[in-house]
């Protein structure tokens, strides 16, 4: 069974000294978790743009101050991008190339550094105010799909919205948009609730990311938008060369969740 | 007497067509006014990144597609970004060299377009809930002043926030909070009421921008994050080349301020 660190500096020092590699959902319980885009610097004002124009799928909780600094301080004590991450993803021309838990030798002076807004915040957020999420009782991967919703395009990158689903009865879920209204960064308000294909998602139980979970009778599909939108929006444009997280090992920040709570 | 357009549309085409001039202030009620950065692309991306970082000094509403283009749709039907303000700043390393009504031909290749959010979307919220607001009872420009609030710097910008003052009795500074709080992209919540020095601020009653207004006995004054902030930021850093709206001339754009409240 997988230690529960509570303090986010001692599990980022066992992860840079490679004593933990795993998945960081549950980890440092009330601390902000973040999804990771590292760009070469060329590419950075266009995805910092796309980010701008599209901030419930691309909540930006930080970027880096100068390209080439992989330390990312705003974010947490020490943090160093380079090793900080269970594991990371290496990525040319939009293909996969490796999967490494260190970046330190594909380090660059160009590169930029964005960090982005997770669904575990407001997962966390609802879950204190007693609502039940099915992905957390079944113990899944939350579901996720492609839509027909388009983002606004910025430069090369453009695409559609990708959106999570959480089943909820309609009182539930009129509580869940009050909840998630309060955070803006990290996905805000759900972009859709009932009808899946009203947004382009033909198989509901067919989840284009993730895990399927059950909808019992009564419930309704609340759709949020996700932080797996840039990184499609990413593969589509195909830089030269980019750096993201592998799914699940997200870095683990300094910031309390309630910190980016609006009110 | 300043003739009062309905439609953001015909006093724009006003504005470019050079029959009307003036201060925007209560112009096109109920729509979006902006104040506008314009600033060469090798000094866009640090820009860009100031203005995420100090979300509430900075609130960005949109930013071009592309270096060069004038057009900002995004914001408003055929707004072409040249000629629809009343006036404009011209600025050359840090220095107002010139006040003109169209940037035609300013325009060059390599200029972004900033446009941040600006305090009459959310005094027209509090004036619809019942909210009396001095400035405005006053008929004078809000009160602006310098603090010692340190902005996150990103690369070449820093600098102090500038803070605007509305004074209320508590009960209505309450309401205003939460009213504010709705609305993060036109500086949220307040950042501070009460006694002024705890933020750097020597003389209430001596403004660094705009004028003095009256606080009543009963009445404390409530600080908000101000759009001032970038343009001393701007000032400060000295960008060989620049263009900013004169002051209270913003953009007028086709969002409705209803659309900015995130609840």
């Amino acid at each position: 069974m997988t230690q529960v660190f509570k303090d986010p500096q001692a599990l980022r020092a066992a992860i840079r000294s490679n004593q933990f590699n795993a998945n960081t959902s549950g980890q440092a319980p009330g601390f902000v978790q973040c999804n990771l885009a590292i760009l070469p610097k060329d590419w950075a004002m266009e995805f910092l743009q796309f980010c701008q124009k599209n901030p419930k799928p691309c909540p930006l909780i930080s970027v880096s101050d100068t390209p080439g600094n992989p330390m990312m301080d705003g974010a947490g004590q020490g943090i160093d991008i380079r090793t900080d991450l269970p594991r990371y993803r290496i990525w040319r021309k939009g293909e996969l190339v490796e999967e490494v838990a260190d970046i330190s030798q594909h380090w660059r002076d160009d590169l930029v550094t964005f960090l982005i807004g997770c669904s575990f915040s407001f997962e966390e957020a609802l879950v204190a105010d007693g609502l039940k999420i099915r992905n957390v009782s079944e113990n899944k991967n939350v579901p996720m799909y492609n839509t027909h919703i388009a983002c606004a395009p910025a430069g090369r990158f453009h695409g559609n919205m990708v959106v999570s689903m959480r089943p909820f009865v309609p009182a539930d879920a009129i509580r869940m948009i009050q909840i998630c209204s309060r955070f803006p960064s990290v996905h805000g308000a759900p972009v859709h609730f009932g009808e899946p294909s009203d947004i382009g998602i033909k198989h509901i139980h067919q989840p284009d990311y993730g895990d399927a979970v059950t909808i019992k009778p009564g419930e309704v599909p609340v759709f949020t938008a996700c932080g797996v939108t840039p990184q499609a929006a990413i593969m589509q444009a195909k830089p030269d060369f980019c750096i993201t997280h592998s799914p699940g090992c997200m870095l683990v920040t300094d910031i309390p969740n309630s910190k980016l709570a609006i009110l």
